[in-house]
């Protein structure tokens, strides 16, 4: 069996590698629209080969690991495929995937959304213990072929990965809260201190906390602003959620209310008794 | 030689075990207001015994490691004490400590930040290896005596301690910043999360950058809801930048102004090739 990843970068890359050590794969083939990433994944061995559309698609099983817009793009060229070819979609969202996947490919379909994201992107930012030990959460999804989502679990385990079934509606508005908006969180937060009027003074006290506040800043604005667009509305609802919760905060710490504001922390305490 | 901490926690006492090492001091004694706290401290080894304030003044090096209202509340007993000992602040705040100190003592005064808390808080979170290569602030403070400074200096290098010279003044302002902002946005992080309907199915998607936002969203309600107390202007003025950039993006998210978006997190990228 043949292996086809599309988009080389952490995700696609990883899986790469990944996929060579399960040895279910005859070989691995690559595609990706930035040359320059292509001939990493193929210098890095990430992929055997790289290849075009046309040549992936013959694949028993093609991944797709681009941020959220190119896989939209993909579904439009991708079609039409073998009855037994398995398509996954690695995205970080799926309401808008799901409604441009093909009529004519939706058995092959199979939405998934690996939980192990880094800071780091690119083919060089690419290892294979990405998967191990993660999270793959799956979907209900009726027009997924029976063998598609067989085959695809079936890898997934292979990968070491830990499988969650979850409503599609549920985990966009569940990743917006526990990805999304964290995003956001830490791009604003490095944005403020860059503007201050001595960032360098300022980074030079950055202790543990800091640093794990503003470690997912690293991350691509490519990913993430496609990932702002096609999550939009669950998105801004968290950021509102999130702004009520500052500017609380800031009332309490304005007009002296240090009890409110202490039993607003020792609240969120309470998210560590969780997990 | 003999030394005194006050307040036994994550920080007191590691210190505890952290200048056993050095082999400087005769014996360390403790005191910690809270009784199981410093029975805690001495039955985990952290301290040699406990003692309350009238002994512990005899020390020739003291630490103040309470809150820092707990250390503005100590300033107002401890006084007077004799022309050689060393008392030294380890609060994460320092204007409203420094105008606390009694005339009589701030000869013995030393202020100082160590830049290493974790999330942890209380005798059981104490580890020896605190401090070793992390940074500690110092001020140039001139009531502070020439051997005061000399022997807290000489105490935090054998620590194993990197020593940052630093303005009182821009300390509070960084502080804000680098530290007491990002634990505000933690906090409302995880209350965000824990106020929707179904938080346990949204933490079950927790990868890694969740888990990196929210650590410190663990640490202690009465140490950050003071600093918040004594470092009220600062704070305020760094939230408010804080909601300027939130606010910033949730309009660029709404007018689908996406290249912005884009833009601003490309910028935030730039924090990582300072620090």
């Amino acid at each position: 069996m043949q292996a086809g990843i599309i988009g080389l970068g952490l995700i696609g890359g990883s899986l790469g590698l990944a996929l060579r050590e399960t040895k279910m794969f005859k070989s691995i083939a690559g595609l990706d629209t930035n040359e320059l990433h292509a001939q990493q994944a193929l210098s890095l061995g990430l992929v055997d080969e790289i290849l075009e559309l046309q040549e992936i698609k013959e694949c028993d099983i093609i991944f797709l690991a681009t941020p959220v817009e190119g896989i939209i793009e993909t579904l439009n060229h991708i079609s039409p495929l073998s009855a037994h070819t398995t398509l996954v979609d690695l995205g970080s969202t799926k309401q808008r995937i799901l409604e441009s996947v093909p009529k004519e490919i939706q058995k092959n379909f199979v939405p998934a959304h690996p939980m192990c994201g880094i800071e780091n992107s690119g083919p060089k930012a690419a290892f294979k213990e990405l998967f191990n030990g993660s999270l793959m959460i799956l979907f209900d999804c009726q027009e997924s072929g029976d063998f598609q989502k067989a085959f695809a679990k079936e890898v997934f385990l292979a990968l070491g990965m830990k499988i969650l079934k979850m409503d599609i509606f549920d985990h966009d508005h569940h990743a917006a809260y526990i990805s999304h908006l964290p995003h956001i969180i830490s791009f604003a937060l490095a944005n403020v201190v860059l503007r201050q009027e001595d960032p360098k003074s300022i980074l030079a006290l950055a202790a543990g906390g800091f640093k794990g506040m503003v470690r997912i800043a690293k991350s691509s604005p490519v990913m993430w602003s496609e990932v702002a667009k096609q999550n939009q509305e669950n998105l801004l609802e968290s950021i509102e959620a999130f702004q009520k919760e500052m500017q609380q905060s800031k009332e309490w710490i304005k007009q002296e209310d240090w009890h409110s504001l202490y039993e607003w922390m020792e609240n969120a305490n309470h998210l560590h008794d969780i997990f």
